[in-house]
């Protein structure tokens, strides 16, 4: 009917719970948040390849056998871009033991019914790495998480965040990226921006490296206060605020000349991209670890190359120590 | 003197406990196996710089300040190797907390003398990663173990391994490969190479993947029998068969002639090598969370370029395929 093909042109495949349950249960905050990520995902993607016209998504759905599906988006080997992704899964089922151990050690406590916990989990998730060592990558991932326990009663969290890693400092581009993050956070609560901003530094740490990934933005999680409304109303500013943050910075930048050791550079901060996704982010552990998690959207998050040389260090004073020191110190960036 | 000359020569730099020391204490089981990985390493060292004379190895030595130090040979960017690394470390001192849980959990009973554990831990270990993509990459690692317990007496044990990762299928080099590690176990105990042989293939298993990181070869860890000094003279013949086993193949491969797309099935076979080694690898593991550790030694291990590419899958009987065949299923490649 004519309501679905709106739907359909709104979002970049069909939900994974459906329209018509999803219209069933539009009140319901699942549904909301299932909407919203489907948005996010259309959002961003559009965005992104109305700046490279000659590319286009790869748009896959899938199913998990366990429940609940997913749809990856990915743009690979365009002109600007070098690999971008834009994941949306909603997924249900039972936590497995590990989970609940994980979730228990921040904190959780889950009493569980005959062992079994079900759950719910939905999320949009996005990786951007362009061409141009000028234009940095950047990471959004908004998520809501449900548990019910052996009473019924339901534990309910959101989590998220967006935050930039350019290869070179650019203090404008890191003042309107943070400045944008901030507007977001400020409309719901004065004290959101320093704190997730402090917490995206922190979680955004190469213990091995002493360097944070990039120049950070805002990150949060287990979020569940004061209201399941007014959380969700936060994380509705956040998503709407990642294409004013990072679209006109790829703008400016996308046409800037480079050099080969420009490039090269690029590759090296790449492989550090790479050692923080597989050795510390929770989100990749977690999805290796789960049985039936889809590999290739977790992995998505990878970029298209990377580079790994032995004892590298830039010379002082150069544009590349430049960034590096601003990844051992992070700055703030708006007050 | 004439005899640190000697030795001098012998080695890629002055051993860690000193020439001295060394000859001091040469009946004791740790200066022999001291000596055999300095050994090992200019052996392997001499043999690769002997096959890409416009390249060298960068020689640094480098001091551990809770105990110790290692030397780090490295090659990068030569003609027939993109990245060769052979790496000694004699480390001591009071073992971390985090490393005597890892050990009891691969049940080890460390009585804890006011809950300090005096270790000593020594190993040469090596990662060559060859331009040509009909040149496999090769590992070895050889280590040897000491922790004194509360009571004085000391546990001890030996580990190690050589594995071959090919790019492409090559069936005459994986049984040349594993014909002569077999003959070195064979000589010990016929036994070890069928054990070790199938250890190797359950260890570096990537589980997310459903594929090993290559055809395999010998893994062993916790080897404290029949008793010390047969267990040094295994390993001694299983250091003493890496450069055996691998340089002919260099040898033979290293003019290939090969296309684009060879060189892009390596960069994403390398893209796997590097999830291994910062997903799974116990060492890489052990060494990125052990304070003091030298990070660049231990990352040595990444080759210097990688590819992912998202949702790659190479056509059904494809050479691209007969290898993922291979990983997938192990072979038997000596009987």
């Amino acid at each position: 009917d004519e309501e679905e093909k709106e739907l359909r042109q709104r979002f970049m495949a069909p939900p994974v719970s459906g329209l018509r349950e999803l219209r069933r249960r539009r009140r319901e905050l699942r549904s909301r948040m299932e909407l919203l990520i489907m948005e996010t995902q259309a959002e961003v993607c559009r965005a992104l390849a109305a700046l490279d016209p000659g590319a286009s998504f790869a748009v896959d759905s899938w199913e998990r056998k366990e429940g609940g599906g997913g749809i990856s988006c990915v743009l690979q080997d365009g002109e600007v871009f070098e690999k971008a992704g834009v994941n949306v899964s909603v997924v249900s089922g039972l936590l497995s033991e590990e989970a609940a151990r994980q979730m228990r050690s921040r904190g959780k406590s889950l009493k569980a019914k005959d062992g079994k916990l079900p759950f719910c989990a939905m999320g949009v998730s996005s990786v951007i790495h362009p061409k141009n060592p000028h234009v940095p990558t950047m990471h959004f991932n908004y998520r809501y998480f449900e548990i019910e326990e052996a009473d019924g009663t339901k534990q309910w969290w959101f989590g998220g965040g967006t935050d930039l890693t350019p290869t070179y400092l650019n203090e404008e581009d890191a003042v309107h990226f943070h400045k944008t993050l901030k507007e977001a956070c400020d409309k719901h609560d004065l004290k959101l921006y320093p704190k997730y901003k402090k917490w995206c530094d922190d979680y955004f740490y190469i213990k091995h490296r002493g360097e944070r990934r990039g120049i950070g933005g805002i990150f949060f999680d287990d979020m569940d206060s004061p209201s399941k409304e007014e959380v969700f109303q936060f994380v509705k500013s956040c998503a709407k605020a990642v294409v004013p943050c990072y679209i006109p910075i790829v703008k400016k930048h996308c046409h800037d000349s480079f050099t080969p050791e420009e490039k090269l550079w690029q590759q090296l901060r790449r492989g550090r991209y790479v050692e923080f996704n597989l050795v510390y982010d929770r989100g990749t552990k977690f999805g290796l670890l789960t049985p039936g998690s889809r590999i290739e959207s977790i992995l998505m998050s990878l970029p298209l190359t990377a580079r790994w040389e032995y004892m590298h260090t830039p010379p002082e004073s150069s544009k590349e120590a430049e960034i590096l020191e601003v990844l051992r110190n992070p700055r703030d960036w708006v007050h």
